[in-house]
């Protein structure tokens, strides 16, 4: 059985989202359909490109991807259909598949061919007139090529990475979940790499945290921890609350790892 | 494989949608279950008939459309079963699927065999206990006819309809969306009808609109456009940003159209 | 076909739920999942342990039910596996399950095999890496006994129950609905028990109430009302309105019944 995942900045008020799949289940009724999010915040690139980062990988091989955040629906930006080894993504072409173009080899399709959009097309929501069909006929089998034409000129997004400078790690909040739990660019594998055998010290605000917790309760209810969260990224969190709303963090909060005497 | 939508002001915090797919599985465990929304405003019929009208077009021939905002669960109202060329609609009879009866022949049933009903019925939830069982045994094959009685007299609703007086057509804003785009009545058609080959303005509030936009990025970043909504209705949009929020426009709002020199 | 259902604090602005039907669907692509709700609050073990309670039998014999409020994922607190006559249940070693305990007769298996769970076990996220593995080998057939050991001294939780004292038969409100509805404690047995074939006065807050109502609308707009709930407990409404609003009530607020003259 073939699956179909959907992330959209759509909400859950409308009918946006279950009219995508009305169009999904018209052409391929033995589909199977599964919501990752439809809260992005309205046209929040960034944030669906990290939130499908975060779960595409555990699907099925063969799994279809749509992400649907579109500010430029109707305009010339051009319908996307990636392929990588183990999925295929269909999206606007505005960067929303940037971290998947940084971690898969991909082969990307300029979808062109009107014959597997919908016979009428809007100019305000393609999510139903070319992405909904596109995933529909895939579905059932037809090739990428038959769809579109191959492209190498795709939109790439700017990404905040952790940087060092004057022996300092300086990361950022990248996302902050429904926990309120911050989850920063820095990676566990960045951090291994710049604290190697040290002691370290890492900041954010006027937060100050010598260990890495190795889960929530290790440390007493309200204290702020850091911790590698569930996608190996360092997150600021705090037991039984949010650090979110404990610390007042934005996205975009600076995080600062030091090397110390151990 | 059948489908069945659900539509409700039933909110996701609860568990009530969730206890609706269980009645239907115990019934039809391969039929497939679409969520339109439950997010209706509580007993918002209205805004119900309306998201109802977007959507059930774009599902497969027998799709089967469940419709449950009833303020009146427990008392007279009558359960209908609602069969048209290509759908079944079941609901309360109040006035919910108006829209379907202005777009659609229509045959009535009002379901008074209680065969098709759980065993004990609640005056609370005929969600559950009418409503989802009913879509259970459709999905399984049985006939309206066994199901309910045929009536004529079912409820109808009064619809705000644009209205041409002293050369202004006069809408007003019937939906707002999750994005802040503000939905009126007035439909491409009717518009067309009215404006021919004249120019024409748009007033919204205190904007003043000449020309309606192809898509949401036409305009500069907050700009207020007039445009094609994805139902064929005209709807007021912000580009990169809300015109509910920025208008503090409510459903209601008056929308004036007026010809003008070209 | 099998059939999962889901309920967390996970929320829907996250990816939390879709990676956990990720990992289900790859261990078993012909699964039907459904959710409960996701919108527990955050640590609630027993909002969602009541939850689960309204809506587990609706379900096909066989389902799988999985929960997850998991504060203490990473600490030394148990997996569970749950096998009643009917149904099994997937959670945390932390109470969620004490309405099912008290229910059904259970046989409790702690998942201490690594062969069902994901390759890699974070120590935040065991909704992806232990109890949705565990639910696709389950869906798949695998036996209780293969997946953990029988245990008895699982984790219990305090609940409120209703109490007699002074003539007085005192509840609490357990829960509150979207629609503002004040659910309470009080099972239309306890009630009945306890009131026989007296008259009988509800209070809360300042209200008193004389009457059961049939439904909703019995009473005039507005109207605060008493009415059996569809879990079969007493439960205070506000006909055409929020009962929640209306009253500034919460979770805990007394409700008390008085036998008094017919």
């Amino acid at each position: 059985m073939s699956i179909i995942t959907l992330i959209t900045d759509f909400g859950l008020e409308d009918t946006y989202v279950g009219i995508m799949k009305g169009v999904i289940l018209n052409i391929n009724p033995h589909v199977q359909i599964v919501d990752l999010t439809h809260k992005i915040r309205p046209q929040s690139i960034k944030q669906a490109s990290f939130l499908l980062k975060t779960a595409y990988s555990f699907f099925p091989k063969g799994t279809i991807h749509v992400a649907v955040v579109d500010p430029g629906v109707g305009s010339e930006r051009r319908p996307l259909l990636v392929k990588t080894p183990s999925y295929f993504f269909i999206a606007p072409d505005n960067g929303v598949l940037e971290l998947i173009y940084q971690t898969e080899p991909v082969e990307v399709f300029h979808l062109n061919n009107p014959k597997y959009f919908l016979p009428k097309i809007s100019f305000t929501f393609h999510g139903r007139d070319v992405f909904a069909p596109i995933a529909g006929y895939l579905s059932l089998g037809k090739r990428c090529e038959e769809m579109g034409k191959k492209i190498y000129d795709f939109q790439r997004l700017e990404w905040p990475l952790p940087k060092v400078k004057d022996y300092v790690l300086k990361g950022e909040v990248i996302y902050i979940d429904h926990f309120g739990n911050l989850i920063s660019n820095i990676s566990r594998q960045k951090f291994q790499e710049f604290v190697k055998n040290y002691g370290f010290s890492i900041k954010i605000k006027n937060v100050v945290l010598k260990t890495i917790a190795s889960h929530y309760l290790a440390v007493p209810p309200k204290e702020i921890l850091a911790i590698w969260g569930s996608s190996e990224h360092l997150e600021i969190a705090q037991s039984m609350g949010s650090a979110k709303e404990t610390l007042k963090a934005n996205i975009g909060e600076k995080i600062e790892i030091k090397k110390e005497a151990k």
